[in-house]
């Protein structure tokens, strides 16, 4: 998996984020942070103009309007047609219809590279039957060693039917192709307590695949496990009184810090 | 007031976010801090269907705009509509007319359960005569201890005529119903330098009293004191050279640690 | 140019802030902590009336739209008409046509009292020739010792064209008038690591020079060094796990913290 963080570090993406105002400054950050370049542009007049000069894309619903939802299809075509990496985050898909119909519209029409979400999220877009929680996962969906295989039969099948690399995080991660799927054990449940975890995994996921275009299961499952373990090193410099706000710094940091030899050395991952 | 805390805590409230896109970032993590969970969603298409999942909504005109306001109007009758807490936070009333009209319209026909804004909005929305300056109170308008006693009664006539609970911060906080003021002396002067203090405190107070239905001034109060317990614990964590950047995540994560019997410790309060 | 911070922090400037919705709370904390004020606001309904309660206007077209560009506009010709400081910072001019007609219209009609961006950004500006990579300048454009003559010339004529002072940002930093251009070599380069340190030097940029009316070159010069010693002092405090995210905090930390002996003792800046 090194050799992906050392392909973006060589050649930092340029990544053009449609995403939500809430965490859009950790996003920019966490991007920096692993060596990609961030440029945010929601404006339907600019959109195709500013993804042309980039190689990634990444379209998150967090705060989704009628203003930015038409700017992240004709960004997407655009993208697309340029051959550049594509990844829908659909956040909080189930929690309103307006989520669940544009995300299952970019899926249908941009057809998205990377698809990564909750398990209610993509349970929600696969099913109709996740049962969103607001923007976390219902406890009910969750995938445990228990579910573990009916899960990644999922990921897989969906994959397979969308044509997108399926990526379902949680406790467990899941990383698939319509062959493969990567179960990664990295990550703190402490993540969950932080605004926006989710929401720059997806975009370092971008930067991860747009830099490996020879192999982007593989750079998928590299970012997924880079986010874990910064999470995992974050936790390990939170002092005693430091909380949520520290520690989406630390994880941040972490980031920033990681190299090769300790991405190897810590990711937790087989392959089914 | 710790069992406030304490049922927050047993079951967390999902709280609809209608806010500006400055301090967003930290309001989520401060909810999440505390216990709760966020959900930002301001397009008039989704906010109805958001709100309803949530059992608590919280308005703030902070970067109000024309997509935005109608969004809040129409989140709002839902939420009163399923007996959900609804607080209002009208940022900058008087220095603009749109502000001032756009927070007394809210008041008017939404009848939020709370009101929460320094004493020169608060003014400004009761008798058109606060002298706002930008974001922050005048001076002029300051509660101090040789003003109280008009302040208290002022609060209190206001709860009366609106039916909302009435939250006047600053040095001094009040917290009023029609009967009852609490009188809050929690908080350092240094949190006026952080920005969104104010807008974390009214997110806090929409899951306080969500999750306390059956005693809502007290849980306004505890939310009250809760914000300025934590910027007296995020005070003492400061590091010689740490300033305001610092202040706002020390603040967050003493939310994140506080526990009832420090809030009891530390809360400072009167009732008149 | 210690008297310009002292000034600014006797009377406090309140600044209008149309900014990008990725690093407008770092903005508002960096105007708090160097002592100055922010409001941000961006509907056309409020942009006049909060524009001239303000003594300086910020406009940055971050995440410029549609909505939001006529607001530049109106608040733009306000604040001319009432003599305020107005600052430009063309963020990604050259990137998309929207962004750089935008900006060359806000020059024309508004003719803001400072431009400021890095040195692609300019040169877009000025001849249509800068290679705008994103939102980061083309090394191909830097200003280095080399190069620094013409440069300068560039600064003075651009601001002889256009009646404004001309801020470029990089390794070197130039605020030139028509006659004079202070060359500063304060702050680090990895300051370009951290989302917004731009973003914040022009809200600095304002404040200084709304509060510093009778000598605004040099306290356009004060405000760069200002920003570069920030950098240079949030440095020496991370710690060996710290990265860019603990950085963005310390550096705003040691705006707070800054005064006027250290910053005349820090100051690295010529005449030319």
């Amino acid at each position: 998996m090194k050799h992906c963080l050392k392909n973006l570090r060589k050649n930092p993406p340029l990544i053009h984020c449609i995403t939500n105002y809430v965490t859009a400054n950790d996003v920019a950050n966490a991007l920096l942070a692993i060596g990609a370049s961030p440029i945010m542009a929601d404006d339907v007049k600019e959109v195709q103009e500013i993804t042309a000069i980039c190689s990634g894309l990444y379209l998150n619903i967090g705060t989704l309007n009628s203003q930015t939802i038409p700017a992240m299809f004709l960004a997407g075509e655009k993208a697309k047609s340029l051959g550049h990496s594509v990844l829908l985050d659909p956040v909080g898909a189930g929690a309103s219809s307006l989520r669940t119909q544009t995300a299952l519209d970019i899926l249908q029409t941009v057809k998205p590279q990377i698809l990564r979400g909750n398990i209610s999220e993509i349970k929600t877009l696969a099913k109709g039957t996740g049962t969103t929680k607001g923007v976390d996962a219902d406890i009910a969906d969750a995938v445990t060693d228990k579910t573990l295989e009916e899960a990644v039969d999922f990921a897989k099948g969906l994959s397979q039917e969308t044509g997108s690399l399926v990526v379902i995080t949680g406790a467990i991660d899941l990383v698939a192709d319509a062959n493969r799927c990567f179960v990664i054990r990295n990550g703190r449940p402490e993540m969950g307590r932080v605004t926006g975890t989710g929401c720059q995994l997806s975009a370092i996921l971008t930067a991860f695949v747009a830099a490996n275009p020879q192999e982007p299961l593989l750079a998928a499952a590299a970012a997924v496990c880079t986010m874990g373990i910064a999470g995992e090193m974050g936790h390990y410099h939170l002092l005693h009184h430091e909380g949520n706000a520290a520690y989406r710094d630390h994880m941040i940091d972490a980031l920033f810090h990681l190299d090769g030899a300790r991405m190897e050395a810590m990711a937790r991952y087989e392959i089914r």
